[in-house]
């Protein structure tokens, strides 16, 4: 097929009549159609090209031609399922767990990050024989029945609270309840997750899991303070359920000096479960569960076979090696750190000359800009949020926003983005924060309260 | 990587180590291990070539080129999200509705079967407002949380029958209630489904869905009788649900004589939502949900957004774009229809000449040969079904059994399945029932009650 078969403008159109409007466009009211993207950059119909600060799953750098060529001498050889032998399934599982705790050390393949997300609630419940779940607050797990039960961010706005589900406190150190200044916020908001479990024994609820997003994402780009997970792992075990940690956003080197986001805190520790998904096959559909023998073995003993049809076929699996190679071979966890760190810091150093910038926070290149109406209530600056990256979009930059105000400007790009683009995208920033209409909205503290508040958040951009 | 990493032994030892063993092995005494495939033939590590019987991923054949190639060319050109326009979502959702009666004119792309059925649960209890969902004995339609509550296949034997569940008769005129010689089965299976509907009200359940396999797979290769479906979808309809084609298995010109299995049930049946998955990109893990714009809207009205990942992403779409090309260019429906009749008419011959034969029965190349012990009881040959199969592997044929006495060989082949290939499979197959031990089996009616009762069906082929 030609890159652009429609005009843009047809192209729109049929969207609009064919694709479940649920479905959502970015820049919906002027949106960006890609025709060719490759590295951190992507290309208009016109070849204009837009530096992409958001593709967290295009991990190695969009169509990346080591991936490519994998999956093309792959789909020329064979994709069968997983019912017969292949050596890129078992090798590929033997890879990943080289980067894991020695302890998970059973793997499950399937198709995308909800139904990882889905297979480890099974998993658990099986392996426990209880039922229920505690999330953090502003979760999103994925788009599945299930998930959306197990999501805050989501079930808040459609069928509400489920008997089974539990929500404890987001370890959140600029907003929450326990912040920079307190002397020991992991093992105080660990200590309130308990008190949630505390309160389902009450009512005779038996927990089966704990899911934590390694960093919480949709919540705003939270980095949980070091020591937490450990905590709630002790409470929940306690309670007779596992430990599930979510890679799904930020597995796989985006925080550079570790393969996990898990393992930022601290050497020791290592989840029951690590569900994993978006940058794994950078782009193509494919996720993974890894587990411990016991769990694995547990889920066996129903005598109830898993089969997954797409799940760690060939194609997938040479797909998973070459991204592995990738971020090896061309450093890409080197750069993260690297990069990530100029960028946070070209970024604090915006925090000092624009106050609309509240806090600047990430590890390696996961982000987030938290931009506030006042100092003092750190009041989210949905609007200004929402005009910035509208203006960054003019100068062919995308980026988007999250958290639930709206407010963080995110930043979570292929790992081969640059030094020279981050420079880029900041100047852009500084640029459009000192121009009268943001830097206006950002300082006229006093005129806030007679704007309607944030809109209700619907959607998940993630 | 070379076509052979491990040696055969290795692979499987690694295999025991490191995926979860409810993932099985076909012929877990002795598996198979695949390195090359193409067409309907495998190939092992020995060079070994297998006539592949069930493949029906491999739709139009294994490693087509055409669908290779437009892989290879988009995953060079780019393959970001939905949120971004793209010209190939639009063109294969239009190509798609082309296939499909008007009404169902909205899709959402997904990336397994098992993410549509989910989808298509949501999307049902949304616009009805509704819960409960009513499924057919032994059905299956997929392995997530959600899909294992609707599968009795499954959840007989894990954590039972949930209370929105309700399971009706399998319109099976071999071994159900009303047999060929009814006057009218079609209505008497579709009033007794109106009947677990009513039973249903009385304890105020309110129906969401029916799910219904066009034909139903798992439990034995089932072809219902003409005029089911819109018996049901009236009962249904009346109830407040809606009704909901499950075309994974059966989809995309596999019986021939119409693109879509439910056009088998008459001219103007439309179901409310049809989903799709396995055949659709030809292994490659994509999947859809077409429905109609009033539960597309009731689904959007929620005002949360529907966001999948990889689904719909330009290279899935590109690849299933090349599928419905194939399957047009090289009229494999036509081929399905001549096959699949020719090799009904052998296996009817085989019939006449083994009693072991109970029913032929299919429609293009989904064919079902049901294996009994005796005439009268219809007693499922389990044993013989599974030593057939064992014996075919020898004979470097790939076939394999359903329905729950598991005593269905399933023929499921690529659409490229040639008359040559159905000649040599039965031939085969009469050879080794005119062989001693299974016609002994077969024939030995007078024995079979010393023997012990077939073992409880746990796995789930499909």
């Amino acid at each position: 097929m030609a890159s652009e078969l429609y005009s843009k403008e047809k192209t729109l159109e049929l969207r609009r009549e064919l694709i479940g409007s649920s479905c959502r466009l970015f820049f919906s009211e002027d949106p960006v159609k890609i025709v060719r993207a490759g590295g951190q950059y992507l290309f208009d119909e016109e070849g204009r090209r837009y530096l992409d600060c958001i593709s967290n799953v295009a991990h190695v750098g969009h169509c990346h031609p080591v991936v490519a060529e994998a999956a093309a001498v792959q789909m020329k050889l064979q994709n069968t399922n997983t019912r017969f032998l292949h050596d890129n399934l078992v090798h590929y599982a033997k890879r990943l767990s080289e980067t894991l705790p020695k302890k998970l050390c059973v793997f499950f393949f399937v198709n995308s990050g909800s139904e990882a997300n889905d297979l480890a609630l099974r998993l658990a419940r099986q392996y426990t024989k209880h039922e229920d779940v505690v999330v953090l607050e502003h979760a999103y797990h994925g788009h599945l029945t299930s998930l959306i039960d197990i999501s805050p961010y989501k079930f808040q706005n459609l069928e509400g609270q489920k008997e089974w589900v539990h929500v404890a406190p987001l370890p959140d150190t600029y907003r929450g309840r326990y912040r920079e200044d307190h002397d020991d916020p992991a093992t105080a908001y660990a200590n309130d997750l308990k008190d949630v479990i505390d309160e389902a024994h009450k009512r005779n609820r038996k927990i089966a899991a704990v899911f934590v997003e390694s960093l919480p994402s949709v919540a705003g780009q939270i980095v949980p303070p070091a020591g937490y997970f450990q905590k709630v792992a002790e409470h929940v075990h306690s309670a007779g359920g596992v430990f599930v940690a979510d890679e799904i956003q930020v597995g796989f080197g985006r925080v550079g000096k570790h393969f996990w986001a898990f393992q930022l805190q601290g050497e020791h520790f290592a989840p029951d479960i690590v569900t994993m998904g978006k940058p794994i096959g950078n782009g193509h559909p494919l996720s993974c569960v890894a587990t411990t023998k016991e769990i694995a073995d547990a889920f066996a003993e129903t005598g109830v076979e898993y089969f997954n049809t797409f799940g760690g076929n060939p194609v997938s699996c040479a797909i998973g090696l070459a991204v592995l190679d990738v971020i090896e071979k061309e450093s890409l966890r080197e750069n993260a750190t690297q990069v990530g760190n100029y960028l946070m810091e070209l970024l604090r150093e915006q925090k000092v000359k624009h106050p609309i910038i509240g806090d600047v926070r990430g590890v390696g290149l996961f982000v987030g800009v938290d931009l506030i109406k006042d100092q003092e209530q750190k009041t989210p600056a949905t609007e200004e949020a929402e005009l910035l990256v509208e203006r960054l979009k003019q100068e062919f930059i995308v980026l988007s926003t999250d958290g639930p105000g709206r407010n963080v400007v995110k930043f979570k790009p292929p790992l081969c983005f640059t030094a020279c683009d981050a420079k880029f995208v900041v100047e852009k920033m500084d640029a459009i924060l000192t121009d009268s209409s943001i830097s206006y909205l950002g300082n006229s503290t006093e005129n806030t309260q007679d704007r309607p508040p944030p809109k209700p958040v619907h959607s998940v951009s993630v």
